[in-house]
């Protein structure tokens, strides 16, 4: 079980991706989604890298939500070590703009998924988003607190632009 | 609810992307999960997309999984008119390959998830292994046989490679 | 019959696509055609573009110019809901400038077309100019404001460079 | 005036465009309307092209559709060289499959618009499409057509995909 | 006859081309070769274009060199209103960072030749120098300078690099 | 001197570039301007390479026209070893089709110009008609028949297209 | 210490790159330099990669070539799990051709090197090349076999191409 | 034998490479392995890199770090020069973001391998760690440090992200 009982983690390869990921960790924190933030650098720390994905269930997480920029392993090798729902964000990388992040995430192999949202901030707004959609299929609640929030969205957009 | 109580939607543009999203339902046939497809074009059917999006909770399923290849609008639209978790897939398409279907798929702005998967046929069979984790974090049987699965694919890589 | 009696109506995604597709406007105001502004989300508001692309035609409006970023579905989507011509701006996206708009908005399926002008502003204002060419084929005065303004645009090109 | 009245012209680079520009003849036909088509090289021919450009207006012509393959500047330069609605069709190339066709004919430079369909087969249809909703804007009986043609096509989407 | 018989035209789609051609120049400059400067828009002037494609010969011009951005249509339709040489510059859009412009200027079809130089101010050094090697064929004094001018830059190289 | 007096040699990476740089041999016959071909690799033959690109000029060529895939590094190191005009074809490769060949052709520094063709057939014949009028800018006959070769395709094209 | 005491490992994802692979068997062959092949999936057998990773050093391995498509996660993760050189093969992918192989497996983040060979067969022949050049830093008489083949290759250039 | 013993050469094409490849350097400064910086331009000093590269190995040179941008043509010559290693940087370019660099250094005909690195800064670290890791294998000290700094990296990785 997880301290404060987050079902959702939310791990990156490096510091530098959280002024990204800290979107998803914004919009959780809107519908009042616990989770947990946590560095996990596939090619830095492996053996980390490991141990969280293998004892992912275990701890009581049920959507992981990962992201990385450039040769982005994370995602993948996470969706390799658990049958957890892997969520991927490629972050935006320097010379590339994250395409190549893109590409190493969502080009997955036949048997090893990892749902794979857009390219930077608004990717792991998005991430938070489905993990939250899918912890809301066993919590009547927080589909009513997705559904408001949805809501209020649309009815937050303006009928015309204005300069 | 569903005739057959089926949990998945395979929904795809058109009759020509089912050699690609029968792979979806080839993998949930093994894991023995129920679900239904449907041909539901975004371009040529709005209405019928409308509907579908908006009835999809209340028909009782519980994740979609879309398919459409090109300018492919039919997973982004359903995530826009349903808040269940939807899962895309890049059908590959003739002169781009497929980076059109992508890209139309996995670009979605922030407040508005699509989980994507990788372009063509191993996509879909991982659209269809994410719905099952999806799934399976309430059903306790299908994480067993999710976990099964998977087991027995990496069983059968062999040790080297033969001519 | 539009308030104005417009018969162009500038959609767009969002707020944020207005500097953009501000250009469409401003063209058509120096062709005295007369347009209405709305914001219009495929993603956010798929109601409003439900009831706008059905309910176009009885509006009076003859021509849509419809812009929208990243995975852009509203110009798309408007083409499948309406048999007006639909013209189509991609708006430049933050981390793909604009590829990930022009391939969602121009690859469309045979059978719905979205008429695709360039990335950004240039785009923005030859969706104005495309849709006053087409309002010009029934109205020989506007027909006549327009070849005025591309004479007078041939006019001011410079013979020489300067520094 | 046209020979028989034909307010379309499809026009291209080569006879090599014809299997795909065929697509706009057919849905034109399909549509009862008529039209002419023409080679027209704008590098093997640019006399022709010049004389066809600047002469279109007057022949009667309201709408042009234009297709060309790699460095293809054939609907651009039409464009510049007529007033009246120009739509490009990028054909399919050898080595880039379309990618330089498509760059070729929707960067367009502000002022010059045309209004650019899909890479190949389908963004023929789709260009004869789009021109025959133009030309039904002071035509009801093909706006009804029309209408018919797209309810047709939507009524013959089936349900569910088959083996 | 050109005024000052210059045998190479530097001609550009637009005065904001000049920031990039204008290297163009400096190179011919630095090597003592006669050349005039114009904007000849592809789009906005195509009459000017005809006339100074057609003409160039007789002018005794013997070199083109052309840029333009975006879809970069004046150094093909000068290749095909000249048998001179023509030698184009593709200049770095916005959008696309001229990824469009190279494509539209070197994927001519077979018959009519541009020989493409590199994407911005480096390219346009380069048209220059080309020119240069191609009028030194038949000026000895030219091909001296040529040659002693690019000893100079190798000779210009340093050894180690400095911080 | 070259042995028949040729003032175009015609190089390529190996033997597997011939299919594509026939092309330009075959319009140089047509035009029956002289020529050589030889094989000189970059990667494989360095030496070969060196000899040749410092020799080119005192063996009396005029033009090179050089040929390679992939990381195609033949014609820019000629137009590095020579001050003669060199002019490349990017052929087309497996995996990218040529688009590695066209940057690693084209993208050349400022100083060394290598003048870019098409990727594939249509590049080679054009380098072929590019070196021809380079040399026609000396040899009046030459001019007239390029001029006429031009001449005899337009005529050639025909008026509309047949099935 | 490896059974035959091979210094160089080839490992790749899966049996259906060893197609690929095999020609950096092939070209060790050539070289008499002994290897072993392996399958190990980074994505279907983690912990035998990470096995292998911890104790290719221990094993005796000297150098890693490792091959796999798509998202290709196994030569970056190698890099990671072992301090031995690893070079990484991207396997030509179904949908991208290698694009998504070649950027997941180059694009590495500083810390972590994989040195990455061209896509497809010719990378898997260069990265055998490769890993005999490494070790022929300490082998005298394999240096001299490596000298001997690449003057073997040159020597077997042709002079000119034949039909 | 080099100066001071160095067995790392790291050259550049040009000084404006030097703040991207001293990233090379400072790792093998913090590694303790020696190096020479040298500036080798393929196109502007073809001379100097044919003399470098046929010398390399006698210098006393073991690996060889090369580092270009654009066309870049420096590491595959090396490569073709010389039977040692040498790992490739590609430098990021202006126009295509090192996109074209690494096309033109990556991908290398079958028979002349180049370990390529990831583009800029990165890469350039990583191909002095690469060079290290080569070195190290015969040099049990420095197979030490290179382990050591690895690990010292890994420890440096934080748990969490931090605002």
């Amino acid at each position: 079980m997880t301290a404060g009982g987050a079902k959702v983690a939310i791990v990156m390869g490096s510091q530098s991706d959280w002024p990204t990921m800290k979107c998803a960790a914004d919009v959780l924190d809107e519908l009042d989604v616990a989770y947990e933030t946590l560095i996990v650098s596939a090619h830095r720390t492996p053996d980390r890298m490991y141990e969280f994905g293998k004892g992912a269930a275990d701890q009581g997480f049920q959507v992981i939500v990962a992201g990385a920029g450039g040769a982005a392993h994370l995602p993948g090798m996470l969706s390799a070590l658990t049958h957890l729902p892997v969520l991927g964000v490629p972050v935006e990388s320097k010379a590339l703009s994250g395409q190549d992040s893109l590409l190493s995430i969502v080009q997955m192999p036949a048997g090893v998924p990892t749902g794979t949202l857009a390219i930077g901030k608004a990717g792991a707004t998005n991430a938070g988003l489905l993990a939250a959609a899918i912890l809301a299929l066993a919590d009547e609640a927080l589909s009513q607190r997705l559904q408001d929030w949805r809501a209020a969205r649309s009815a937050a957009v303006g009928e015309r632009p204005v300069d």
